[in-house]
């Protein structure tokens, strides 16, 4: 039998049909496993009519909803190809993604409508552009319509196993996105690997309050609707809301990023909230503080924290609360069908407490990067995910995360590739070099801040550079703190010393 | 990644090595999954140490316990290929499946010692015999001291993916049991399945009360260990004590067949037991009475009915109490990531309310018949598994089981091939020819009943016939009806009317 990630709900409508698959908190509309299976039935018979076929790209520039999840896996079951959109990106980001990814088709919600107006007169691949919650002149007629219209049988499946399934883009070192390309055993195996380790069961109730455009949503998502568990989704966090959310839904677990979890803790209202029925969060991104995670273990909620790659399709490893709160600093052990493995620079394990780089390998690991030869050999060597994450590794099998690959900073659960920041900002005609590094912030965990060379003879202060960069990156991508110097401090073989920057400007940064 | 089975024992080790994995409820010992995975490890080591290599079958004669898991595990890991053998089979029945599968090996209790000795001055295949338990002259030196003497790190591993895992002999139309093979592969997608469709989770306390050389024990107890559960482990059933054994236990989930769950409800125990903790209980090999599904709905335990084989691996048709009080009759949809189709002679699906054969596909299937190629080319075909179950299937996709494969008998739970004891019977002297069939038992739903055509002038008794029978059978299939006739009936060509037969002798089977 070949899988398509499709079979999934088509399945679990079989199985448990009449359980609940979905709430839309803010829109109140529910979802049992059946209708949400018979809408991407439908999603899939429309995108066909629409002239999409099995391979080619469907961007999706969403927000959280039934639309979002109909679209996936009507692509998935269709065959084609989903390429899922940060929408907090500016014109100019999407449209690399759009060119690079080569995607024929953009489904969009009304809400970023502005967003794909200002995308529709550029030349784009795009040939099909679908507004979803309203009837956009201009673009392709109501998408409620056209759902409705379509048939809602099983489509014939036209994809499958080592076929793609979707493209999600990531920075890194080199400035430019790139397409991290998941198939449909990749993800299958993600799910697996989520359910066999974490602790999501049919019937929970998984709250799911981060956008879907993560892997860190995405992945959990579709291991709640493969268990036969409800999602109760938001389309934006909100720290005192979500308490009524949770006693209102009687959540039972789901996934919550540092900050989410520091903005929860702070609210008014969690001292008078039901939180009962909650039994666990996932976290990750960055770690979560010791004393966090015994907050939450005293009011009855453990923390079990991923650490993870889009490239692993999200899982690698998972500790728990007593774990983490005995063995601090700890990441966890590889999750089940997962190998993870700390090597030296000759691929040898390296010795208890020393430092080398994080490898995984799992049959959730991403195919390759789309149409990046190099990036993917790099990447992908001998079988194994090198994740350029410097860590060392117990005797139990723990891994403690030292140094985030690529100076890689995380704000507000959002990867900031320095590499991206500083291509932006450099191209500014009056900047000679620039060197992005992370501040701690109370609020975000951490935020960028810019060190900047100007060109000799040329002015430029920092409200001017980020009004530049504010055209070219995503907001939460620009520099909190800019300071100017005169040069930046290198190495005898010219690489620049983060480490010292970090030094010279420890922040913290301002909210 | 290649997927050894051994893996789940060896990743969950590592991510939950503390948990419980076993409790031997008659011995009282119990064993963490560091335990149980650093036992494995050493009986991989012991056997490599023994001769035996990847590829070489080692059979096992024993009853529930940790030795039995051990074993299958540690040969899992070294590559080699487990037989799992019925200790309620005669000798000559033993010796049939040792020289097919061509074991060199035999791991058996003490308990089954005299079954042992009578095997080993026959000419069979077996090199070494370990006797576990117990120090027994004329066999390989002390089990527990050569495990306690083997290392205790992973072992190389020796098979992977579509390699061989175990051989689980069964009877059919042929007489002769078959090796059905599964492999590492189909073993993991049979575990899966289970966990993705019945609630087995983690921390589950899984009553494990039938004998592991069943697919109906292997296959959820490989699940309860995958996820993360303990395996409360009983070597025999008994009605009375497993009450106590729920309440001291605190028993969340497990499986009874039918006769057990009868046994259970009759029981003077039951109404005095707490069985608060108790949620559900998988059932199978046979219909649970609607009216034994709704007394147990009314202590809040839901049961959980499968239809399968030990050709799936276990998993095909799921049902719950809901479902099957309000469609009687029905064994449910297919388990997720399993298709179940009810098709007709041309292998076309079958209309509403017709019947035809049951078809099913899925990675947990058998690869082959151990050395049958015609066997395997007639039951597996085009990608599916033909059962030879006759069935219907309504607009829901639940299937309704019409008449069992090859006239096939479930007594207690266990499968009677009315072929193997045919042949048995007709192999007397006296006999002419004889046929097979079920009769109702109010002990063990059903009983063999043989009806019998002597040779013209031979004389012959049922307990002549039967002390002749119990040679060649093991107990439970021994007809607990034997009648005398002149002739049996048969169509027009020549094919025997087991169902006018029935009709002729309705039964029931005194106990």
């Amino acid at each position: 039998m070949h899988h398509n990630l499709g079979r999934i709900l088509s399945s679990r409508a079989r199985v448990s049909g009449s359980l609940e698959a979905l709430v839309e908190v803010e829109r109140g509309r529910r979802f049992s496993y059946a209708e949400l299976n018979a809408r991407s039935n439908r999603a899939a018979h429309l995108l066909r009519e629409q002239g999409v076929r099995a391979g080619d790209r469907v961007a999706l520039l969403m927000g959280n909803g039934v639309e979002y999840l109909e679209s996936y896996f009507g692509t998935a079951k269709l065959g084609a190809v989903t390429v899922p959109l940060n929408w907090r990106l500016v014109p100019d980001e999407l449209e690399f993604i759009l060119r690079d990814s080569g995607a024929s088709t953009l489904i969009f919600d009304a809400e970023f409508a502005a967003t794909a107006e200002a995308l529709s007169g550029r030349d784009l691949p795009v040939r099909r552009w679908l507004c979803v919650g309203d009837d956009r002149p201009g673009f392709a007629s109501d998408y409620a319509a056209l759902l409705e219209a379509a048939p809602e049988l099983e489509p014939k499946l036209g994809a499958a196993d080592e076929d793609l399934l979707f493209l999600m883009y990531t920075s890194g070192t080199t400035g430019r996105p790139k397409g991290v390309v998941h198939t449909h055993d990749s993800m299958l195996w993600s799910s697996l690997t989520v359910l066999t380790t974490a602790e999501i069961r049919r019937r929970d109730r998984y709250l799911q309050m981060l956008p879907l455009f993560h892997i860190g949503a995405l992945t959990p998502s579709i291991a709640t609707l493969h268990i036969g568990g409800t999602l109760v989704m938001l389309r934006r966090f909100d720290p005192d809301a979500v308490f009524e959310v949770i006693e209102r839904e009687q959540v039972t677990t789901g996934l919550a990023v540092p900050a989410m979890l520091q903005f929860m803790w702070a609210s008014g209202r969690r001292a008078s909230a039901d939180l009962s029925t909650l039994r666990s969060l996932l976290s990750g991104a960055a770690p979560v503080p010791v004393s966090l995670i015994r907050q939450y273990a005293e009011i009855g909620v453990e923390i079990q924290q991923v650490y993870g790659l889009t490239e692993s399709g999200g899982p690698a490893c998972l500790v728990g609360s007593e774990d983490a709160l005995r063995k601090a600093g700890s990441t966890g052990p590889a999750f089940m069908h997962t190998e993870v493995r700390v090597v030296d620079e000759g691929g040898s394990d390296v010795g208890p407490g020393e430092v080398g780089e994080v490898i995984i390998r799992g049959r959730h690991v991403m195919k390759e990067y789309w149409n990046r030869p190099e990036a993917t050999a790099e990447t992908l060597r001998g079988g194994w995910l090198h994740s350029g994450d410097l860590a060392t590794v117990d005797a139990d099998g723990h891994v403690y995360i030292r140094d985030r690959a690529k100076d890689m900073i995380i704000s507000g659960g959002e990867n900031v590739y320095p590499a991206e920041v500083e291509d932006a900002l450099a191209s500014h005609p009056a900047v000679l070099e620039v060197a992005v590094i992370g501040m701690p912030s109370a609020k975000w965990g951490e935020s960028a801040a810019a060190v900047v060379v100007r060109l000799p003879g040329q002015e430029l202060e920092a409200a001017e550079l980020l009004a530049y960069a504010r055209e070219k990156l995503a907001a939460f991508k620009l520099p909190r703190v800019v300071e100017f110097v005169d040069a930046l401090p290198r190495n005898p073989t010219g690489k620049i010393l983060k480490r010292e920057l970090r030094e010279r400007f420890p922040g913290p940064a301002p909210e």
